[in-house]
């Protein structure tokens, strides 16, 4: 008989996001009137229809494929060059960043790039996260093996926890131990906290001392509206001899359910192999992912570079500012609801902090029964999630304010 | 400095298609006459615009991305049930083949799926593969750490090959020895042969009673034309116990461009843990989806449910027969250039025996240099490929007429 891998069966029951549609199935089933206004802020999922640059130029990709001469089969694994040069132009280079068009490799989506990147690195590194943190850069490790079993906090052993709380302003400090692989994610995601220039520093340091690896996650980039604030690790001196960035259209453009991103691996990266040589990452994912994947379609490819566009351009910076604005008011609801409130400033995420004696879930529960307002509990992000809850701001501005008034209306 | 995961070292220069790319370019650029007549019959890759069903639907879902009342963001990570229902009821409930929705995993392609596939499998299994075969089996298994290094003819130890000559119709026979697990392909990439009800119900039989899992790739199985084959493995009593099956919507649909597939794993299948426990594996291959991927685009998803309207089944019929004359016109082709022909009947694949004393890629180079037509070198699918190479039926008809001629006016 076959043998499983048996480090999935090390994963915590149901990952964060399916167990809350779980909980709102059984409320909606249960509570058929008040289900009607029910409001989602739980899952990070845009809600506002895609740039018209962008249905635009789909339009345009789709008729090119149904005719021979305009007709695209099987493109480059790593992306169309048109889309590895707009994104290597408008994100990188014309903000003086050296990055080049074959260092971007287009993909489907962020997440599958977290964990595809453990493909290429082998199974002896040491390996920091923050708490909380992304699920899905735990679970990914879990998965390769990388990790013993969990505790009942659902912390593992072998993984480096480094905490964010208020007092590093939910941004983590380099940790004094030596470790291999870091991950950043910034704006953050669940905290939405974003880093300074001079945490980047820190970390960029810290890495170059280490010959550590950066997995810096920039998904959020767009939402930054700090002028003084890095929207890449790349802005960072000597990152590009210790970083791997990872940006998404899902975000900036909307593209969650049109699915596609992108990771910059720098020709400048190295890694070592057991026998301590070194060799550059480049080529390994080059390889991972001519072997193991086809490419984004070309529609959606057509699609992303639209962004790119001086309309598209225009259209994501104001579907931006609406998400941002959004952020503003359910900041404001919250803390005007008693609740202590941070991110939101710089990202589509509200962290907020529980009344005192109630966990993540019971405020979860509670805002679900009495709110009918779906939040994330900010435990499912990690031990030190414990104690807060997520609010996405993603959602048109009714919605938004109406969840703002809900907020103040609850008695903890 | 990080570890790097040493077993990609282990992988043969160049992917395949890239190889054969370069040598392209290098013809191209050396000969701009000749290449204005090229004709690519190499990488297995579809020429026909896509069906107007598709185009019809993938613009109506360009259009609901548009309005905020019916844009999609993330979907279920799976596919979208009206997706996977299509799938199961059409392709195997409508044929008496006990397959639930559920157990349908859509996913951007086949060559990504057998390859994820290996993360939920462990470490110790016995692996056997076809010899020729598709590389993707072969270098995600060495990227996984399953095999030993490489010989000089390109064969890695630990793998168990199972050679495929005339003399089994280039279907492999199960091997004598106990293997954990089986890649089979049919209709075959490369050699264009489909396995007989007989040929498969040996399978089954030797997977049940060593409980061996047989990944089963039938991404060319709407090119069977002979009735009395069979079109999935769970046509084969006992199938549901022991094998996955990869379909993809890359060669009927002709998808290459557009990404979308799907693999069928039944809820009645298990592997073992470490400590010789059964497990099924259908909730490991959810979570893995759920974690490390997001969902094919909504707009490819409607795309592909259009192929299984009236409208759509019928054009996919219609591209079928184009790429099957086609087959047809290369099989005769070659075979009057006097050259010892295989496959082609049911597949778009033809399999072509090099004239004695030359190789697969002096072959390649000489079709290349002397016709200007690109095939494939059948070396690069394994050892027992020296000696064939393989022409496309993926092409216009102009153009598989014009490589008929070409390949009969060459000299040897």
């Amino acid at each position: 008989m076959p043998y499983l891998n048996d480090n999935y069966l090390k994963l915590k029951a149901g990952y964060l996001f399916p167990e809350i549609g779980r909980r709102v199935k059984v409320f909606c089933d249960q509570n058929a009137e008040a289900a009607k206004g029910l409001i989602r802020c739980g899952i990070g999922d845009v809600t506002e229809p895609l740039p018209s640059a962008v249905i635009a130029a789909m339009h345009r990709a789709v008729d090119e494929m149904a005719a021979r001469e305009t007709f695209h089969g099987y493109g480059p694994e790593q992306g169309y060059e048109f889309l590895r040069h707009a994104i290597a132009q408008n994100d990188f280079r014309d903000k003086g960043l050296d990055v080049s068009d074959d260092e971007i490799f287009v993909s489907d989506g962020s997440k599958c790039d977290c964990g595809n990147i453990l493909d290429i690195l082998g199974h002896k590194n040491k390996i920091a996260i923050s708490d909380p943190v992304y699920p899905v850069y735990v679970d990914t490790n879990v998965m390769a093996g990388h990790t013993g079993e969990a505790s009942e906090a659902g912390a593992y052993t072998k993984l480096v926890y480094l905490p964010c709380r208020p007092r590093n302003g939910f941004v983590p400090e380099p940790p004094k131990r030596h470790v291999d692989i870091v991950y950043l994610c910034s704006p953050n995601n669940p905290t939405g906290a974003a880093a300074t220039r001079a945490q980047l520093d820190a970390w960029v340091k810290y890495a170059l001392e280490h010959k550590a690896l950066l997995l810096f996650d920039a998904a959020y980039e767009a939402y930054i509206s700090d002028s003084t604030l890095p929207h890449s690790i790349y802005e960072i001196a000597g990152a590009r001899d210790c970083a791997i960035e990872f940006r998404s259209f899902s975000k900036n453009g909307g593209f969650t359910g049109t699915r596609c991103a992108f990771t910059v691996v720098p020709k400048s990266l190295n890694a070592q192999t057991k026998s301590a040589e070194f060799k550059p990452l480049h080529p390994l994912w080059h390889r991972r992912m001519t072997t193991k994947f086809n490419g984004v379609s070309y529609i959606v490819q057509r699609g992303a570079e639209a962004l790119y566009s001086p309309e598209g351009k225009a259209q994501v910076r104001a579907l931006i500012e609406h998400y941002l604005g959004n952020a503003k008011i359910l900041r404001e609801g919250a803390r005007k609801a008693g609740l202590k409130v941070f991110g939101g400033m710089n990202a589509p995420y509200i962290w907020v902090r529980t009344p005192k004696g109630i966990t993540s879930w019971q405020a979860f529960d509670k805002i679900l029964g009495e709110a009918n307002v779906v939040i994330t509990p900010g435990s499912g992000f990690g031990s030190k999630g414990e104690g807060y809850f997520r609010i996405s701001a993603f959602n048109s501005r009714t919605n938004a304010e109406e969840v703002a008034r809900r907020l103040q209306a609850l008695k903890w």
